[in-house]
């Protein structure tokens, strides 16, 4: 079997940790399979290297940024492949740039546009372990790129999409996906298999297991995904196209985001374009804007109601109050203290009474339930923060107890 | 005027170094010049990352050692092109391969094959600052190397060479090429000028200001290069072909190298082939041989004495006693106690007596000689380590004062 390994920067941390993962890797090749791993920066080398360019010059272009922080995965690269060596395995380490990992202009944020199997494939027919620098490209220029927040987890599919891998194993702190965070849910329990869509949703809802770029690239070349610790060695959760749903779970899994905050604009004029430009106006100021819902009023006015990230929050009000003339709203409210709480899904298309069973058990805990929002396999709520906690422990006991 | 500048590891190790270093790389361009600034990793850089390495794994392969040491200059060149953003200059960073500098396959010690101007000559004429890393180059298989001891000026002549720049200024933390070493020698004086050749005989010398190979390559290529300090803003020594000997001087410099040991081989048969025997057996220890001395003794035997530096000592000692059989010699003698100091100057070649008079020096100051070598452009003696300084002053004294 060919196999893309992918660990984060805090499963290289320091010699140990390397030392560890090294026996992985060591083990996964001795088992007789073609071995690509793909590494982040170790944690400490990104932040001493941020520290640097911030001492320096604190508005560095993004350009000099991805050159000097491209080198955190280069020096992971390097040292794994010292440890290998070191047990005596065959091994070499390549860049972005030497695995022809192509990227669009988009300094600190690039998206993968394509990547060569060329030398990868040399070194894996001389039964080489190769391990590639994750995280990092280069553009059509010949400049280095970054590819911003989860890069390499997407380098770690792009690789194992353009090899036609049997698997991608993506190693975190954590086991796999659970159906809700196991740090306050003690019951919370692993997924054996996920679907990309499903993962996708939780992705975005805050349990940051797997990126979203790297989850859509796998579906998008069906990429068979592994979410699994790198310290424990035990299966882990299989993201893929369709799951065999043994347990007949109706949803997959509850997430959490308290990095929520709700706007309400009260007393718009039910006129055509109102709405588009209030969301002109935060599109352009680059706010990104999550739930929306828009309720008539009795008196042919509307209420919109949205919510945006906490960091968002004093600037989208600022943007919104400025505007108070041209958007013809009598009043606006704004409110930090909010939690989104989702429950995801593909059990949802056909079996009903979902979301029935969520609102169940938060009226059954007296947790208010401020605004609804529903897609075809999620279902999320806005509620006060403090209640967030308590509402995803009571939804997991009604799904899954 | 197109200048190419290099900065060491030293001139770069910290915030406050890299803003001096950018200043001066500020007014140079304020000029009217184009210039590109070649970058060696700053000091601490590369202590950390080899600690890392021993960490992991003390016996690396040198490819990976190469990929792990290279990011050093990656990190320099970032955060100087961070800094003269900050200054408001138009700047560009650029790594080995990105300048497609290509180098043989001898990782960790590669050799400069050729150098591209295509990007350097695109970015210059976009009128930007052009910072390129030192030190390091890629292979004909795309792996990066880096060149060894002194790389960094290397790449900044072979850079210069193929710009045709009109100059190529190293900075260093010395205000340039001095007539003796000025810590030991109170009275030294920095040249104006200096020829490469006497350049290369300084710099074996142990006068540690410029690496022989970048001398070299700056004599092949016809490069002026000049020597001078990052700290004080005035002229340096320039090294050139053919010198304007102002002051009329005899020498142009003493050095002093104390890393030495001598070994006299004594009663060796006066047969063909002894020497080579000898000899061979070193070379292919990688035992760098300097100085080498035979003489006839009365008895048909001859006496070899020669130099290597005090690390092999102990090895070359071995080597040589286990063949005490094939060598047939009859005593072997070592002493590390010993100092080479030498008077260089192109002068030589026209001026009689500079020999005599570095002698006479001697003499005066009852400082034994045990061994004298000569070559046209240079006189060294072998004495008594602890002589060596006292040496030095009164050969400077008797040719300067």
């Amino acid at each position: 079997m060919l196999i893309v390994q992918k660990f984060g920067g805090s499963s290289v941390a320091d010699a140990e940790k390397i030392n560890r993962v090294a026996g992985i890797i060591a083990d996964t090749y001795a088992d007789g399979n073609d071995v690509v791993v793909v590494l982040s920066a170790q944690g400490d080398t990104t932040d001493d290297l941020i520290a640097k360019a911030a001492e320096i010059n604190p508005k560095a272009s993004k350009r000099e940024m991805d050159v000097l922080l491209s080198t955190g995965e280069q020096i992971s690269v390097a040292l794994m492949s010292m440890a290998l060596e070191r047990m005596g395995l065959p091994v070499v380490s390549l860049t972005g740039w030497q695995v022809q990992m192509r990227t669009n202009f988009d300094y600190s944020n690039a998206r993968i546009l394509s990547c060569s199997t060329e030398r990868i494939q040399q070194e894996l027919d001389k039964r080489r372990i190769v391990i590639v620098t994750g995280f990092q490209g280069v553009n059509g220029m010949g400049d280095i790129t970054t590819l911003g927040r989860g890069g390499s987890d997407t380098s770690a599919v792009a690789i194992a999409a353009v090899l036609h891998a049997d698997k991608c194993q993506i190693f975190t702190d954590v086991e796999g996906v659970f159906t809700a965070d196991p740090r306050k849910v003690p019951n919370a329990r692993k997924l054996d298999e996920i679907t990309y869509d499903e993962m996708m949703e939780l992705a975005s809802l805050g349990a940051q297991v797997l990126h979203n770029r790297s989850v859509e690239m796998a579906k998008r070349y069906g990429v068979d995904l592994e979410v699994l610790s790198s310290y424990v060695r035990k299966p882990g959760t299989k993201v893929k196209e369709v799951v065999k749903n043994v347990e007949q779970m109706k949803i997959s899994g509850i997430a959490k985001d308290n990095n929520v905050s709700r706007i309400a604009v009260v007393g718009v004029p039910d006129e055509p374009g109102i709405a588009f430009k209030l969301f002109r106006v935060l599109a352009n100021s680059k706010i990104n804007v999550d739930i929306i819902l828009q309720s008539i009023d009795r008196n042919g006015t509307n209420d919109i109601s949205f919510t945006v990230s906490e960091a968002d929050y004093e600037k989208t009000m600022q943007l919104v109050e400025e505007r108070k003339d041209s958007l013809h709203y009598k009043e606006l409210y704004g409110d930090k203290k909010v939690a989104k709480v989702s429950i995801v899904g593909a059990g949802m298309l056909t079996s009903s009474g979902v979301a029935a069973l969520m609102f169940e058990a938060l009226s059954d805990a007296k947790i208010n339930i401020q605004v609804i929002s529903t897609s075809e396999i999620k279902v999320s709520v806005l509620i006060n923060e403090d209640d967030a906690d308590k509402a995803v422990q009571v939804i997991h006991n009604k799904f899954f107890d």
